[in-house]
């Protein structure tokens, strides 16, 4: 496939929402009318607005998965902002030829592990804020008019001034132990209860599993390797890893949740144990 | 900012979609295939589709918090229609340089009590309905296409005949009483649990605030007034005032339901006590 | 109203999804983002995300039931897919002037009954995948692009090669029994409890009803026919039939839900008594 098209001044402006508004209220409607009110041609895309209430890490692991689909040049704005309102910064971040628009939460600090020289900026100008900018609701009086703004052609530099430190939470990737065991945990689990680790294939590569590598999980041994959810292979209701489409490894079990079965939550540990990432 | 672009014949025909539906069925799906079979040019926005069913006040209220984030020339379709088929109007109203489609059932008159000098027509041309027109889904049938076609350049004119009277709900101005106190409402509740009344700044002025007014509901007194929802100052669990993003003051607990808290439903009065609009 | 235009070289390149991966994950922001990547030109048009998981009759009654209001042209694409990354086919099928991308399963099978005439071509072509496909996401790596690619003007012989067998659901038709009785059956129930049957206008004639013809479901003897949901004729409580907007005869109740007064699910046989189908 050609590769991801850059967006040039023919193209359209693309601009993303992830939020925890839910779709019962107006807020989105109302973001969406601001970004359209300033920036008739911007194009909008929902990726979520049903992260749980609050829930950064929820956020920022949705945001990770999703925004490698997207072109050259997207815009995405995170709006997971309990702290609305307070002295928390209000960014914009160029990663990977991609813009991100939120809070200094954390929300965006996954993405940015993939993504090294990226730039980041507090939102300083208010020119380009709604005015007056309501001490509740940012999503609409900030971030969605710096966005249409941006869509537009403004400059990250327009908008706001350089910054070097951010909010991050922990760390993505896995850690190596002593022992030679690699330490991870589950970093997201999904609708269906499919428990999305942080470790990638580098980290337990194909030579390991025929090695015989296998993860222990809350007092869980797997040693199953599969690479569809539906394959036959596996014994009914027994856990078992496959790679995901986010680029993780997952935990599944078929046609049933395997959060439920293997009793765990998000930030649960889990050890890979053999030989991982031996080349 | 500047302010809000017109809408001329060079910009997008904007429609926004706000009904009862929900998303699991195929009635929203149906909505906008039908507006883009008349018009492909039209650019369709979901304000929301989870209005309780037949919830004509909740959908008045989220339409008011919405609509003047739109850009000028933006055709709103409303459909939280009980009455469908029945011999309830079908209407279109032009207020605050929009436009405004669905039924006669008072799901707009609350954005009337804002815009004065709106002007009303009942849809009877039937050219512009699909043919033929269902009884039970005059959202695909009557409502999108007439705003397809309003999208496309047709006048309001075109599409019926002025009318006078509209069915309307319960006022949203508070009420003065005798002694001096101001008696408003809770007119929402959203997702949070927050409580939005119908009082508005000019109802309650810094001033007031300032020298002592207080709310009553439902047997408890809120003293304490905040500038958003997560700030400090106020002790936890307490309920506090905010003035909200729809323009309105609004009761809220942090992190917490201050519907379940105060114990109060949608309709519940409040009591402004101490000196309101006070200039 | 005018015929359903043509979707020619000069009008959008429109792109529907139907899918049971809700909307609380990633999975549908990553499908549009790739739509995007591909041809930032396509307009994306969710029909609903909210397919009980692994339903593929849901999916195939919603999907016959919306895809007639798009244009010709829009292509359709459809995403409940319990065997993905297993050896069932991806497949396109042209009908009805319109296009329809999904797994072989049966999701598309609804469709093609009221569609004669339609070519189905499995896709083949990897030059129109996303690379490297993943065994858990196809949504993403192989129907959004190859839509993408079909917006762009790919013909459908590019992307793959005809055939003949396709995996086929129950057909929709009704069963005329020996003594004239009409056996047909629930189809969908919607969020309404609402009852979709199978039976057509031409199975039930306006002159059979006249002359008397009734329903049977269930142990319950059903006469009544309304013309709309909320029409006061029927006593309250009481079980009516009604010509829903999809094309089929409803069973409905005021204010209720239908399914749970006739303790019917879907797949429940429906008799219609009397003279059916009477010219």
């Amino acid at each position: 496939m050609a590769p991801r098209p850059r967006i040039s001044s023919s193209r359209i402006p693309l601009i993303t929402l992830l939020t925890d508004f839910g779709t019962v209220d107006y807020f989105v409607g109302a973001m969406k009318g601001m970004i359209l009110s300033i920036n008739p041609n911007a194009r909008i895309i929902d990726i979520t607005h049903e992260i749980p209430p609050q829930d950064i890490e929820a956020a920022a692991f949705t945001l990770l998965a999703a925004y490698s689909s997207f072109p050259l040049g997207t815009i995405h704005i995170a709006v997971v902002d309990p702290e609305v309102g307070s002295a928390r910064k209000a960014i914009l971040v160029e990663a990977g030829d991609q813009f991100f628009v939120g809070p200094d939460n954390g929300v965006f600090s996954y993405v940015f592990q993939r993504e090294p020289g990226f730039k980041a900026y507090e939102l300083t100008n208010q020119t380009y804020f709604h005015s007056p900018v309501s001490a509740t609701f940012q999503g609409r009086d900030i971030f969605a008019p710096v966005a249409a703004a941006l869509a537009g052609g403004v400059t990250s530099k327009k908008l706001g001034r350089e910054i070097v430190t951010l909010v991050r939470l922990e760390p993505l990737l896995p850690e190596k132990l002593k022992d030679g065991r690699l330490k991870g945990r589950i970093i997201h689990i999904d609708r269906y209860g499919n428990c999305i680790t942080n470790i990638r294939p580098e980290d337990l590569t194909k030579r390991s599993i025929e090695n015989g590598a296998y993860l222990s999980v809350n007092g869980t041994e797997i040693a199953s390797f599969q690479r569809f959810f539906s394959e036959k292979s596996g014994s009914g209701g027994k856990p078992f890893c496959v790679w995901g489409s986010a680029g993780f490894l997952e935990l599944a079990v078929m046609n049933r949740s395997a959060a439920d079965i293997l009793k765990v939550e998000r930030g649960q540990p889990v050890t890979v144990i053999g030989k991982p990432a031996q080349f």
